[in-house]
């Protein structure tokens, strides 16, 4: 069991369906502008961590992947307006993302505003179809379906970009830098963990056991965004010079020091490992996920 | 029976409904300054004219209101979400809406894009919760939220947003601006109609008729925006001087003429009243609501 091919064949899983679905869509929509600006992003080259994350979990859970996909493209779709949206001027202001044009340089504010806000809609759309074609199995779809949008609004994704924003320019404290990563990215991360479990009933143990795991890969993630930004860098008279430090942005780093954080990543990914432990061999995707979280080089 | 005691009734429930929902997050959201200013807009004063014709069809196809509040509901967060990206900047740029400066205005442009992705995201996870608690009826539940969800979308208002900005500054034929339109405003409206028919499992010759007078009224409410336009601002050589005349906007009056305009509204009020004759006197709110928007003074 190989976790660079699987990690590979999950993803190409989920790009063939999102190049099907948006295909299709520029068949059937009239506004062709609209739907390319959508695809345009969808298809930018991400990573699909949070779908393979996702397709990873049904299958350790037995559940066919199928079954999952369509939640696990709707959860990219969200994730892809997210940062539509955060790239505009009116927020994070950046042009490039992945060595690409962002949506709103191409298309222009509008369309990319608009994009955005078509993303989100198309997501909560196959959310529910995808739910009403589940037949005995329409509540716990419907159930799953609700912890990704739960993920993505006002206690989640959402929250932690007004965390974010509010915290702009001023220094923060260690529960605050906590609870903003915690649901800026780690209530996407959590919920491509635990929506497989709730559409299968999977028991409280099993849900409390990834709970706990994407908790920690959600923390560990960031933590190692942080380092990977000193890094990526140097340091200057022992002070961090990444982008996050010359933005002033309170980082894992900037308030524990390198080596501290490297110690906390260690420690997390330590506590993810254990959290899987319970489901032996057939946690080894998400065991390796978690030490390639700690450990890769981008 | 009277139409505005009966509309101001309706409205009042919804507005009763939204208040109790924000205050509800306001208390339990952290983030504080997100849900004040989703509340701002949505508390700003709107008519409520969706949900009060979705209210006003349930009540006539005899389900209790309450079992469709929560769409009615949903539906106006959209529309609301959908006025506060329409105002940004990088969109229409209106510093003031019903006498109220723009969300933007009042709580920056960051927190205006977020705020309306909130809303739209907050509808969304009403209808799922609402369809999870409505047991036998959750299938029909979903199959009225996919209404509402497909009406606000790529097949429908965004689309319709689209079209508009595409057109902007060009002359459009007669044909593009009745699509535009239709998409535009014309999708909600329609939705409000038809999702307690949905929802209520109504036959299709109920569907049919409610789908007629629900596109009648949508051209209607066009139609008579565009000639108010005009009244408001009086003729110069015979020519329009409202404020899309000004925009150099395509409008029925800019296409046909003020007369001819006036001819098509009362052929249009005339087709959506005899589309529910076949519900006698229980339709008399749908057919006084037919009257008021052709007659309304703003």
């Amino acid at each position: 069991m190989n976790f660079t091919k699987e990690f590979t064949a999950l993803a190409s899983i989920t790009e063939s369906y999102l190049e099907g679905y948006f295909n299709q869509l520029l068949k059937e929509v009239p506004e062709k502008k609209l739907v390319e600006s959508m695809q345009y992003s969808i298809m930018a080259g991400g990573k699909r961590i949070r779908p393979v994350l996702m397709l990873a979990c049904a299958k350790m859970l037995e559940v066919p992947i199928e079954e999952i996909m369509p939640m696990a493209a709707a959860l990219e779709m969200i994730h892809t307006y997210s940062l539509i949206h955060d790239d505009l001027p009116a927020m994070d202001d950046d042009n490039y993302r992945r060595g690409k044009p962002t949506n709103h340089m191409v298309f222009g504010e509008a369309m990319a505003v608009l994009a955005g806000d078509a993303l989100l809609n198309e997501a909560c759309e196959l959310l529910l179809k995808n739910a009403l074609k589940a037949g005995k199995q329409m509540e716990s779809t419907l159930e799953a379906a609700a912890i990704v949008l739960n993920a993505a609004g006002k206690d989640g994704m959402i929250a932690g970009q007004i965390i974010d924003m509010e915290s702009e320019g001023n220094a923060i404290e260690a529960e605050t830098l906590k609870t903003m990563h915690r649901k800026k990215t780690g209530a996407l991360l959590k919920a491509s963990i635990l929506t497989p479990a709730v559409y299968v009933r999977a028991d409280s143990s099993t849900r409390k056991a990834l709970t706990e795991y994407a908790e920690c890969i959600g923390v560990a993630f960031q933590i190692k965004d942080d380092i990977l930004d000193v890094e990526s860098c140097g340091t200057e008279l022992g002070k961090p010079t990444g982008s996050d430090a010359k933005n002033h942005k309170t980082t894992y780093v900037t308030l524990f020091g390198l080596d501290k954080a490297r110690q906390m990543l260690a420690e997390i990914t330590e506590k993810a490992l254990n959290a899987v432990k319970p489901f032996g061999d057939k946690a080894w995707f998400l065991k390796e996920a978690a030490c390639y979280i700690a450990s890769r080089k981008n």
